[in-house]
């Protein structure tokens, strides 16, 4: 573990999880800390106004919000590239990920997570069944837009993989933690997922539990 | 005007306005071509599945979403740079960024433009009041954040304007077309304002007017 590289994250923040994601695939050392964003905890708002998770420390540095670091790591840590080369590829990785960050957010992430997540975690009683119904509705549509691109790429991006399969298997991991995946309807993204899920980069969050909040049966299993 | 290089946009989309802003601070030449995309048009949606502006096309190269644009224009014509060159400079730049088109769209626009402007784009009847209350109320908790920053510093990432300040300056100034910035009560955010008004760059933004929906009478107003 590195002393100077510290992460604050949420286990179950998407947009934590996609650093951590890269992180491991850059084998980067870091030292975790979980913190309650929702409690607005100081350690976390004394370095980020805005409150949210992810935040990174590296040495003197700090920064805030996963795109930030994200971009740090990427220009800081070239190797592995995880956004490709040529301009037409960072264009497409950077697209996808504006896709999932805030369309798929937005569509799903701000239904089903907020019903059977954000609503345990601040007390605001039992899950809505019709948000629940209009977020498993956004996910079935956007499930058959990643298999529409997974049955023409080897990744989500293209070729090679990328920050765009960072963000897509950070935000449907939570999703999946929940158990509202729908993935025997897509053969082609369940074959894609399986691939992520079994890199070691993805091991810690496979690991990943909150108190009061249990894991699907499944989440774990790299043959689900 | 370049004959490739276009840019597809709504003139009062805030993450439009930041590409036409980095475009001409950069002096590039582009075709504007404005898309009404509330009504889906096969132009932009052939060219981005999320039917959301702002598109560039720039040669055979399609790229969709402001910051992927944005990115691609500091890659490719880093000069001027406009995420400044340290590491630390960057990480800052970027925070805002995600500040004001997450954030500030989300707890100011959300409410203010969804209500003055798309309900009448979309013929969705009259704003509702209890929305724009929200929405001013939020927007005077930014401005004083915005006033603390510019406080202490030239530009809102620190000595050197950027992409944060394009961002801010694009979010506010289409509130401001509908007549909603308090300039008066934060006099700091109103000097940074008036220097960035007065930019070649932002003449074409001041230009904007749109059909059914006036600007409020100091909009364009550089000694407002």
């Amino acid at each position: 573990m590195s002393e100077t590289r510290i992460l604050f994250h949420f286990p179950l923040d998407p947009a934590s999880r996609q650093v951590r994601l890269a992180l491991g695939e850059k084998r980067l050392a870091f030292t975790e800390q979980p913190v309650r964003y929702w409690e607005r905890p100081a350690e976390l708002v004394n370095l980020n106004a805005s409150g949210l998770t992810p935040v990174m420390r590296d040495g003197d540095l700090v920064l805030c919000e996963s795109r930030a670091i994200l971009d740090y790591l990427e220009e800081t840590f070239p190797e592995p590239a995880l956004l490709g080369r040529a301009p037409s590829e960072r264009a497409e990785a950077r697209r996808l990920l504006q896709w999932f960050d805030r369309k798929f957010d937005y569509e799903v992430g701000g239904y089903l997570l907020h019903e059977k997540m954000e609503k345990r975690l601040l007390g605001l009683g039992a899950p809505d069944l019709a948000s629940l119904r209009q977020g498993r509705e956004a996910l079935r549509a956007h499930m058959i837009y990643i298999e529409g691109l997974v049955s023409q790429r080897d990744w989500l991006a293209g070729s090679r993989m990328s920050l765009a399969d960072f963000a897509a298997a950070a935000h449907l991991s939570v999703i999946d933690y929940f158990g509202d995946v729908p993935w025997n309807d897509f053969p082609g993204v369940k074959t894609w997922y399986m691939k992520l899920k079994s890199r070691p980069a993805f091991r810690p969050i496979l690991a990943d539990r909150w108190p009061g909040l249990a894991p699907a049966a499944h989440y774990d299993d790299l043959d689900f």
